[in-house]
């Protein structure tokens, strides 16, 4: 299996839920987070290091799925939270060795 | 070493860190995050995207531990996490390449 | 690539972030979490799983970066991060199948 992570502006969030929940994502987490960065930072980041206002708070979504999948979510994730300006985010994909439901105890890896 | 990761009911989250300190786990991160989700959804989620109200609020329990420790860890995250019913949540085991304790210096594999 | 994730006391947040900036960290993610443990807990922990108060609470940085540039944050972070007492936290790398750059579609492995 797969996690995908990723970073997007807040005022895509929306979108990008939609979008997954199109091509059958059922299930996701979504955090905040601040981000501190230059290069790609989100509008009005400042590259301030105080914990409470200064960092660009972005949406982190993770989802875990079944490896063949994540090139669609992948993909799906990337055209709903493009705006093509900087500080769009960025996805990361890692491997994951197990995942156990906890109702039925099914495994899948 | 591996990493478990568990999204679990917020109601279950004393019951679990208590069960996981039985067995002789004495380190774990707790985060609140929001779940968005069809099929296996907690009671009381809609599938809405208002960031602030209508996603289930669960709790994400983060652990890293030996290989070795890995099964014990699930299984007693399982069962505390457990009341049978839709939304008990998923618990995702992936592997970490190295953990250094930033005092010590130790480092573990 | 590889993923750094760091749990440090909220008082080096600064000064770790600050120093990751003067090597050249141009992005990473800052939360909040909660810690919950013993041996090596932060001061004013107490073994309490009251999900409010009695927690530590720690920052979590999240860093992905080229395999090659790992050993360098680990050890910025490590020096930064570092008081000598129990509970100066631990840093933990894993590794990243892939990143995707939401705004240029550029991959790196």
């Amino acid at each position: 299996m797969r996690e995908i992570k990723a970073y997007i502006r807040r005022v895509k969030l929306e979108e990008a839920v939609h979008a997954l929940e199109k091509i059958g994502v059922t299930d996701m987490a979504v955090l905040e987070v601040k981000e501190v960065g230059s290069g790609e930072a989100p509008e009005g980041l400042r590259l301030s290091v105080d914990m409470t206002e200064s960092y660009a708070r972005v949406a982190k979504l993770e989802i875990v799925c079944r490896k063949e999948r994540a090139p669609e979510i992948v993909r799906t994730l990337r055209e709903a939270a493009y705006t093509g300006q900087p500080g769009d985010g960025i996805i990361y994909v890692t491997r994951v060795e197990k995942a156990v439901k906890i109702r039925t105890g099914d495994e899948e890896f």
